[in-house]
Order: C-alpha cells, then structure tokens, then sequence
C-alpha cells in the first residue's frame, strides 16, 4: 500500500529553467489525486510517467494562473484519449468561469464528465472521502480565496498473525471483528485476547498542501500531527516584510507551522525567483524545523507503512 | 544579421515525454517572432535561454488547444516582470474570446497593452512589415479557420567594396543611391559602374509555417521560392484516409507542397503519437523531397547569409 508524493511542479508564478509551476501528485495505494495544475503539469506527468490517465481526482488551491493554467490541456488530452470516467475537480467558486470557458471553447464533443465540486471557504471541510482515504479543505490566507488540502488514509484494519488464526479457526463474523481489534471468545468462553491474534495495524499516513499562504497560526489546527507538509516558502526571512505584502510565507514562518503542526516532515518550495541560492531559505527553516526539504520537479516523497 | 527558427514544441495534439505542443521562435536580426504558442512555451523560451523578453508579436494559427493554451502562462509572465511594450497577437476572430476570459479572469491591473489583429480568412494578407521583413497570412485548410504564415526579409541594401567607395568619395545622396544599385555619375560626366562600388545585396530569407493542414495545393503559390518551409506531417502515406478525414497531412503530402513551392528545405513535425518509429515518416517525405528533416524540441535552423 503505496502513500507517495510527486512533485511536478514547483516554481512560484515565474518558472524557471528547471522549475515548472505548482502541481503535485499524490499516490494512495494507486489512487491519485492532482493537485494544483500549473502549466504544464501534463508534460511533467508523461515525463515522469506519473499515472496521467489514472487521475480522477483534481484539487485546485486558488485560481491564481501559476496553479491552474494547466487544467485547459490535461482535460484537452482526456478527451483526445477517449476518457470515459467522470472526472471530479474541487476547486473555489470562481473556477465555474473557467470550466465553461473550456467548455465553449474547446470542448464541442466532450466525451466524459467533468463535475466541479464547489469548495466552501470557511472551517475544516469533509471534501472527499471513499474506503482508504479522506481529503479535507481548509482556508488558508491569500489575496483570493485559497483552500489547503490534508489527505489521510482511513484507519487501516488489524494485521492477522496467520499462525494464531489458524490455529484458533475463528468463523466469518469473528473473523470481521477481529479486524477492527476484537477479542476471540471461544465457543467453551475463553477469551483469546485480539493481540494474541493480530499485529497492530499500519499507522494511517497523511499529507497536507498549503499554498499560497500569508504566516496564519491558523492552520496549524488543521494540520496537527500531519506525517508529510508541504508549505510554501517564498521568502527568505529578510524579505518578510514583501511577504507580509504579497500574502506568502518566509522559509521560517513555513517551519514555525510544521513544528507547531507536530509534523513528520517539512517540504518547502515557490521560491521567489529572485534567490539564486536556495541554501540559505532552507537554513533559515531548518533552525526552526530540522527536518525539511528544499522540492524540485521530479522529487518523489513516499512515506513507508510502519506500526 | 540573424534569420535563424527555434523549435518550442513539435508535438500533435498529444504532447509526449520528448515534444511539446507546437511553438516556433523566429529570431529576424533580434527581432524575436513567435509562431503558435502550445502548452508550456514559456518553460520551453527559459529553457532554450530564446529572448523571452524580447517578444513583441505573437503570430496564432488556429484557437485548437495545442496551438494556443500556452499564451495565458505567457501573458501572466510579461505581467510579472512588469512589460510595458505593447504587445501584438496576429490571430483569427475568435481569439478575442480567449483574451476577454483571460483580461477578466487573470489581468486585472495590466501594465501593458495587447493588441489583437484579426486575421482575414481569404487571400494572402500582409499582415506586418517594419525596416527589415514583412510577415503574410495565408489560408491554410483545416476544420476551423486556420492560416499559415510566411516571414521574408525585405531586400537588402548593396554592399560597399570600401576602396572603391575610398577612392572615388561619392557624396551623401550618391551613397544613398548606390546602395539602392546607382551607378555613380562623376563631376567630369565619368560613370562608375554599380558594380565596381558595391558587392550584390545578401540575398533575402524567408520562412513558412504550415500547421494545420490537409493537403492543399492552393498553399504552393503563397510561399513560393521560400527557403525554409515548416509543412504539418501528422501521418504516415499508409493512414492518408486518417489524414483525410482529420484535415491534416501526410508526410509524403508535405513533402509534395516543398517540392512544387520550390523551397530549399522542408522541416516536418506535429507527427501523430501513434508512430513510434518517424524514420518511415521521414523517408516518405524524402522520396519525394529530399532536403527534409524532422524537427525535434530546442533545434535551430538558422539560414546563412549569402549573395
């Protein structure tokens, strides 16, 4: 059971030679799910043979160009491909102009269905959920409505020591009960306790996205405890004054909320494009939050199943 | 002085992981012309270090999504780096659509001005001229309004065979006149041969683009003698019904446009994802047309200065 983060786009509104702008892609056990679709971000899945025609799912943050120029190709290539599967976008209010304007002017014959799933721009939202996995919305502060997403793998069922399990031959309902932790009870009473029976289960995995983001100790109750961030970071802390401006977040500001988060793991990119070394942006998070990464395009995070 | 083509994109509708949706660069003595603008062209301008900057007119074939949704990045980027140069899109009516949903949607404090010029559908039209070169539409047969474009420098002044011009000091107006291929008459009645002051003018440059198209002998007239003629070869000879059927062409079709135009030499692309193998493609054309070559993303085709 797979939980991998690729990176496909990481630039902030100006790419550059080596970074595309925003889009990234989750894999939950070969469920995946876009999110963000910068320019481009159809070249980057064929190049990085990232399971292009397995997308269902598209998440869009906000509509600012340099996260959804790239939705008017990925639903011209669906559809050049015969798509059949409807295809569900969760994105503000705002994006209906531009799903009608793909529409009418690019999609005479449209061969699947494309449903815009409306984001509410207050509080922690339930968007999407289905057996392995829940993805909630959640506001963060920009110069438009833009919406973070966590993803969180549902609680997985208890791992059967196959040993036990043949030795005690419990039937069918049992079987289900013990799946969720049960105890045995044996036809004379006896009781098997569930750890004799099953290994724990593996820990639920998750990943949050935050961008584009002024410094908002908001979010932070949102995310709690989340394995895999990624904030944005598109200042250095010198330049946190501009960020304050622009509504993005330093390197620093980015760490303070994965440590307040109690994060696992810290990803930092939509770096402005005027700092030629990267270095010193990381430093900066890394006094704060230890564990973070600088993203590049092609980068792929995979959180492993532990107990 | 420079007449030299980058190939952006070379892909058909389908990007792939190697060639990107079409787009040209034609740099005309640092005059920076760009020819269709596919998904990702201003990734492909960073990459390629092509004087992004230095675009001021921007030349449309036809609104399909693969000629055309990468002028929303390239829009947005001009904003960012704070343009002031008016910006001119050569395209047929209906881009006005596209520029009002993108001016409503993505431009609200725009710092320069974009000028759309409708494109006549019939005949071919010059549609820009400065010092140095003129740029014609002509119409192209494809399932919406489609037109090619042919780039040809203007005539060049004589040169100067500088001892001559040393011995013999024409005056101001005598040198303006002999550059135009004066002979140059002396005080005594003398005259001096055009030829004895000046070495003949570079011979002028030209290109066309031809995308997309089905085979029509009607384009052989319009780029006539042109040097370098890019021709769509989306089929093989062996799927002209295929070609037929989608208004485009094969290579072997191509290949016969160049050889009844008199070009110098042909460029095909925009090949269907379905070949894996182009060599056939290309060895149709060249049965018929043998200086053809198949275009990759980053080549240059540059033109030499001759007499």
């Amino acid at each position: 059971v797979k939980f991998a983060l690729t990176i496909l786009g990481s630039s902030s509104a100006l790419p550059t030679s080596k970074r595309f702008p925003t889009a990234h892609l989750l894999n939950v056990n070969e469920r995946f799910f876009l999110i963000d679709c910068g320019e481009g971000t159809q070249m980057q899945l064929r190049k990085l043979r990232a399971g292009f025609g397995k997308i269902n799912h598209i998440f869009i943050s906000h509509l600012h160009g340099d996260h959804v120029f790239g939705i008017f190709g990925i639903l011209s290539s669906f559809q050049l491909l015969g798509r059949k599967n409807c295809l569900n976008i969760y994105a503000p209010e705002g994006f209906r102009n531009i799903l009608e304007f793909y529409k009418e002017n690019f999609a005479q014959d449209q061969s699947y269905e494309i449903v815009h799933h409306r984001l509410g721009e207050r509080g922690k939202n339930l968007i999407f959920e289905d057996k392995i996995v829940e993805v909630y919305s959640f506001p963060l502060k920009h110069r438009q409505t833009t919406l973070g997403f966590l993803f969180r793998e549902k609680p997985h069922d208890f791992n059967f020591r196959k040993e036990a399990m043949a030795y005690y031959k419990p039937g069918i309902e049992q079987i289900k009960e013990i799946k969720q932790g049960a105890d045995l009870v044996l036809a004379d009473g006896t009781v098997i306790p569930n750890a004799v029976l099953t290994l724990p289960p593996w820990k639920t995995r998750s990943y949050a996205f935050c961008s584009d983001t002024a410094y908002d100790p908001r979010i932070v109750k949102h995310i709690s405890g989340v394995d895999l961030l990624y904030h944005e970071a598109t200042f250095s802390v010198a330049d946190e004054n501009l960020a304050a401006q622009t509504m993005h977040s330093s390197s620093r500001q980015a760490a303070q909320i994965a440590k307040n988060a109690g994060a696992g793991k810290l990803l930092i990119g939509h770096f402005s494009s005027r700092y030629r070394d990267l270095q010193v942006l990381l430093n900066e998070a890394r006094e704060i939050f230890p564990d973070t990464e600088i993203v590049e395009d092609g980068n792929v995070y995979e959180i492993p199943k532990t107990r």
